[in-house]
């Protein structure tokens, strides 16, 4: 159960009449969420979530918070803020932030298709055009020198051949990683379960993208190398050339990618598996005091950096000119 | 018909890439639409309406699109403006101004039940008090000044009885109106086709509040004269206790109407009868040259200002304390 701070509908219904939601119907804590508590909040006047921030102060929110309400207001279906009567996005609940969004339909797709392989390249390419106007500043907070910071504290945890691994791998970005590629906002952390597919999951209609809080300024290639490490993956760790190409070739139809981007891709497909391994190795090894983060296997992202090191020729956009 | 402006799939098609909405999926001319031309159009991440301005200037349109943008982020459900890559949401297509909003469910309610009338209500106090933190300013303009301006002109065309009806009404409206009530950003033209009802539209749940191009800042109540002077009307032109006294009991529960308005209900329910009577009149005598605006009868709304002057203690709160 994931919802840490427990509100009774008497504190909601009150709280509620800062907004123009009308009359509180029903509310649920959902268990899924593991930074926040979240709740979903049914009112006269439609389906939303409570989110109440655990671990992000309110200072630090605003840059999340006003990009999901620019993306929204530009068609990107992801969640809305909902603004309360004093104009702001963001309340205070329990002493704690919060903010209520639009409730979304659809369902993830843990077995993703072609076809929606192919959906959500198009929709990541217009979130990333959509975003250029986005005012809001922020770097990416889980970039380079995240991982550089992050590997010094987890090294000591580690065995020889991570270690070496590691070590290997911080010193193959220093040398490969270009500096010169697109840069904007990036979501960042676009695995399958921050995707809804209208209605059952099997749709092709990207119904909405989710969870933001990782969003930040960076190369717009490296959003594409984690989205297709997670939706791409072979059985044997590898990447699936036909979803590959699929994702890539849909993205590409809406932001043409460019030839430095194609040289970059093996580099940037290790960069985003070294990032989540850091971090899956950070959550088991270096757990923050009274955080309820679920543990991900670090492994299975050290199995996926081996297998895109082992790949030299990762697959590319299905051109006659692709090069390979 | 009410298309105006033929548009292409091409056109259309190539005109879209200025949005963050994916590739076209159809579209189609509403016939409902008697100032504008509107589509329907379906794109990879929805459904929306496209509208094109007939008769609207592009510098007439920032303070209705902008207060729809505004109700629909503070939780109201109303039309979304969607904005394009240029942060713009009014655009420009075959040389007139142009928006695309989203497109909402539901069905309006012909023959409204009380607890829809109630359903409305509250919605509109909402709407009401969300529209207070709108920054956009404009006066309501079919107000007073606007009743007496179009009685000169309508005033010709008139027999004696109707000519000595109207003269009547303005002295009386001059005289019995007061300056004091509160006021905001009102619809104006909250009339049952331009309120959408869930699912089938027998639902009680307020699914949409349309059209908001006569919206503008004037006395609240006058928004609330227009709604019962159709919502709540009865077959002999009386307005229906019932369901005047829902309407009005769910709005007082959201924004508590004052004495003031109790006493101004009388002259405000007749007010917002002549400013429709004397609307239709125009469309009648007056027409705009390549106009196709709906003649609607004007004999309906002088039946309903003779039914208000016949009842000096029309509805009011469903309460001991009414004083009736």
């Amino acid at each position: 159960m994931s919802v840490f701070t427990p509100v009774s509908a008497e504190q909601l219904a009150a709280w509620l009449k800062r907004y123009s939601l009308g009359a509180l119907q029903g509310f649920a804590g959902i268990a899924e969420g593991v930074q926040n508590s979240n709740f979903f909040l049914d009112t006269a006047h439609g389906r939303y979530v409570l989110t109440i921030f655990e671990q992000l102060a309110r200072y630090e929110l605003p840059f999340y918070v006003n990009l999901m309400a620019h993306l929204a207001r530009h068609g990107i279906p992801c969640p809305a803020p909902v603004a309360a009567r004093d104009n702001d996005y963001l309340g205070e609940l329990l002493g704690k932030p919060a903010v209520i969004v639009t409730r979304l339909g659809g369902r993830s797709a843990p077995h993703p298709s072609v076809a929606q392989c192919a959906a959500l390249g198009a929709m990541l390419a217009e979130m990333h055009l959509a975003a250029q106007s986005y005012g809001g500043r922020q770097a990416h907070l889980r970039g380079p020198a995240w991982c550089r910071e992050t590997a010094a504290l987890v090294l000591p945890f580690l065995d020889e051949a991570d270690a070496a691994l590691l070590r290997e791998e911080l010193r193959y970005q220093g040398q490969h990683r270009p500096g010169e590629l697109p840069r904007g906002v990036i979501h960042a952390d676009l695995f399958r379960d921050n995707v809804l597919f209208d209605e059952d999951g099997a749709g092709t209609r990207v119904g909405g993208l989710l969870d933001f809080y990782f969003a930040g300024v960076d190369d717009l290639l490296f959003d594409l190398a984690v989205t297709a490490n997670d939706w791409c993956a072979a059985p044997d760790g590898g990447l699936d050339p036909e979803r590959t190409e699929a994702l890539l070739a849909a993205y590409h139809a809406t932001r043409p990618l460019t030839a430095g981007e194609r040289a970059a891709w093996p580099a940037m497909l290790r960069a985003a598996a070294l990032r989540f391994w850091l971090s899956r190795l950070q959550d088991i090894h270096l757990p923050r005091p009274g955080s309820m983060v679920l543990q991900r296997d670090p492994d299975e992202y050290r199995a996926i950096l081996r297998a895109r090191i082992a790949d030299a020729h990762p697959p590319w956009l299905a051109s006659p000119g692709r090069g390979r």
